[in-house]
């Protein structure tokens, strides 16, 4: 019976939304962002732009603020330029056009950034008009921009550290598939739940097909050290009865959904990764993370989180080639 | 039994708080909104001067942070030129007295940004008072506006787009009632939960009834592709033995409200729509809404929203006339 | 059996924190605050900063930022002053002692805006460290005092319109406990839920008990329109079998807490008031508060939220002397 | 039977995620911390720098906020000193050069506050670009520093009072394990959770085990007074029929999570503590904290927290020696 899913013992019951067509890829990745593109979408979505501007990478967001505000000065200074040089104050009386526009340059940067030292300044209805309006705009787009900087540092965000592997390990009188995470940050996760489901491709269909794994546990309350899930490999399993090269052979994958409070932000948080067979160990079982320090706190050491050994699988478990 | 909604099968176990006196419309307009008109509530209420802030169309917003940003200008070039200009250093002595104002004006908008250019300066207790007041009513006008201008950007909003449509297409060995949902947006939505709630006016009553419909599945983990929410008309459906014609003639309206965790803002949207049965297609059903792209991604394309194509329904199905 | 709550009908399920001894009075206010004072706290909290600046009068608000500015401008007036005005630019030879304070004084407030005119400047070491603190501190104060003004602002809350009476009305076959409520708001309320709690005093005893009251429901998905919260007086119910005699002397308080999703600010939002047996109203019922608008549109009228007329109570019902 | 728990009784339905290693130490102190060190994390990690910053003491905050201050200007001042003073007007001719640096330095300091007195200003390309980014950055920097500074005051944080010990007092015919907790702070809370964990170690093992306590309720609605929770000790209780003696020898430590929502901040907030069998006091139970104040509202004086007193167990209580 190599690589088929028990499929009546196996309750289709939770659709994760990611289609029941086979793509024959991964569906969620490690890192837990999916294999979909989307097309068909307008270029450009007004409502979009906060989501781009708070996830995109550092260096681009840096670059964009520095180009934004290299661009709008020279804007604002061609425009003090067209309207006539002899509208700002303080140019030396001798200086060359480009030198001109160069003043012109910086008293829009210190006009945009409502610095103001006054050495130039603006003469005139027309010229102080611009300026009028240029530092509100100062003041409103850099409120867009330090809201953004903020927002991105305080995005909250869960760093759940996912073991590499997922492991058959004996588990009762029988064997679970297990895999472990830990917290990387330094907040604390309170309520720690996990959602676990197979997506699987039955044989002879073009389709895949989902089914939510029972967990041992789906919840603890507090979160300080590593938390290994268990799916038990029992009657109820899908994979009751399979063989290591039954497992490999379904081409499954096992997809995770973490959820969380994080107490630091007051906030619910996500994470998401999936492993595929090619990830499985057979026949191991994870070695402790944790032992005690000298100031008699217990240490949890990350970077412990694939330890693991080789472990006879139980003789008694009901796990038959 | 033309346009009679099964009450025995309909246990009206859903109030949707739209009152049950028929009004003879929508309830729930296509975009979310509700026909529904308030009177009777004070002109002002201070406590909705947020919500109408951050709600109006960005049009109106920039316009009238424009009028204010001009009009508190001109109150304050009005207070200064009340003052005496000669308060005011800086001031060509020569200047006409419009020439005056527009300095006072222009003076106010360099102290209300606290630009402070420094060549025109206030001089004297009474004009650098209200100087000293005007920056600081600067700061904080100036906060509340691009707080404002912040929090319309980075407001959560659910951006579902609904199938145009409502279908009855073949499901297992009956039928179906079905629309489609995708997310329009680059946010990860999360656990997404579905409500469909039938309003419909009982024959020879002067007032409207409410039902939940049960669904093949409420909620969904993830929603990266397109979602087809399926009502079943089976044994427990109102709609269940209704021909066509029957359905038509119920005047019912299907709301649906969906519920979701935004991923990107870590917090919880909704979404409301409704479908009545001018929208309602017989024998039709949904294609795919996505194929495998190059890159051997699922390319899900969203002009594919309102594909379909017509279908036989199952002759074993149970809608008879 | 006047007065007498029900007891063996009523399971005491709902401990509201209220507590359990006799304090003879109100235990919730009309308004959602409690009677309650509480003392054996220290004068001094500082995490409590936030929470009274948050939520004191818009009066005492904006007189304290006033006054904060004043003192602090006075502050920084007497140091420079006492390093000695020499060490400020720009102030006539021949200023009196007071004018020179003065100068101090509006050289103060456009430091700590950033205002920075410049027509008086900081010259030497001490000064110029002062007007550098003095700037830091102005961004910090201004940034705290603004944040605290946006959130006073954007502060979510329930502004629910409850029925100034409780009305004991026909319900199906018997009678039922009614109030009505409405959302004063624009903001949209979603998925709201009732929790009503019965607050009496036993006969013969110096405690005070609480019994959950079952509702009609206790849960709706929308709430554009009003709500009447019914508690059917059935079997089930603790004013099962009683007059409205022995409903008045029960002396008991009902409880009322209200929940809801606010689709504006993306929140959850409460909302409680009470009733006292002095604002019972026996046999009336609630008139519909909504009528068909020309628009087409439902029209609800707030100002009815307390119209009800005399009804007949049903003669089958359970309610004997 | 000393010390041991009753296992049978005993389902371990709780895992707290503390592991089930015994490190022979309190696992929750006091505080709500956790008596956990983390080692293997790469020392930078930038995703954490928000939280060190909102979560160091207040101290450390407002020294790092002046040292940067300090620090960037001294960079500035390099930067402008080292282009050459004379690209800043304004500067003495026969300033020293130390004076130069100063000068170079409140330059700096007026920029980066975009005070911009003008006093000082620069001229030519090069100082005028590094005045405009210097004011750029002090825009970015100075947003950051008071979000955070914002941030910490706004912070959404339960503030629960614990009694000092746990008592076990009559409860009904039996007896129960009681503390009792009360809200320090001004916020209302509401909905107000408790899940009582019991921690052991096993007889002859080197592991701890978990163990879900009943509560007589875990939740209450609203909070305004103070809450005894109870875990009542009978047939279902890991403790029954255990001695005063027994309980000791057990090692036990009983954790605490409490979870409400904060109706002023509209957040959920956490509060978490511990017992060990050295707080237990045998045969005692809380007295009252509240009283009628004159003005007749309930007095809660936050004092009598640890109030109790002496009390026989009952005869018929099953705690048997």
């Amino acid at each position: 019976m190599a690589g088929i899913i028990n499929k009546k013992k196996n309750e289709i019951s939770n659709d994760l939304g990611l289609g029941t067509r086979d793509t024959g890829r991964r569906g969620v990745n490690k890192d837990g962002s999916f294999n979909v593109e989307r097309t068909g979408i307008p270029k450009f979505r007004y409502y979009e732009i906060y989501h781009d501007l708070i996830s995109m990478s550092w260096k681009k967001f840096i670059l964009l603020v520095l180009l934004s505000y290299g661009f709008v000065n020279l804007l604002f200074a061609g425009i003090y330029y067209f309207i006539g040089m002899e509208h700002l104050s303080g140019i030396a009386e001798n200086a060359s056009e480009s030198e001109r526009f160069m003043e012109a340059f910086f008293f829009s940067s210190q006009t945009l950034t409502t610095l103001g030292y006054g050495r130039i300044a603006p003469v005139g209805a027309l010229a102080s008009s611009v300026a009028a309006i240029e530092s509100m705009l100062g003041l409103l787009g850099f409120a867009l921009a330090t809201g953004l900087l903020y927002g991105r540092f305080s995005r909250p965000q869960a760093r759940i550290l996912f073991s590499h592997n997922i492991l058959v390990a004996p588990y009762r009188d029988h064997t679970g598939l297990m895999f472990r995470i830990v917290n990387q940050r330094s907040n604390q996760l309170i309520e720690v739940e996990a959602e676990v489901t197979l997506s699987y491709q039955e044989k002879g269909k073009n389709a895949r097909s989902f089914a939510a794994l029972g967990l041992e546990r789906n919840r603890i309350n507090l979160f300080p050290l590593s938390w290994t899930v268990v799916h038990p490999i029992n009657e109820e399993s899908p994979f009751y009865g399979m063989s290591e090269k039954d497992l490999r052979e379904t081409e499954a994958e096992i997809i995770i959904l973490i959820k969380a409070f994080d107490d630091t932000f007051s906030q619910t948080v996500y994470s998401r990764s999936s492993y595929q067979m090619s990830e499985l160990v057979w026949g191991s079982k994870f070695l402790p993370m944790f032992s005690r320090a000298e100031s008699g706190k217990t240490l949890v050491d990350l970077r412990l989180i694939d330890a693991m050994e080789k472990v006879q699988l139980p003789v008694n478990a009901k796990v038959l080639e």
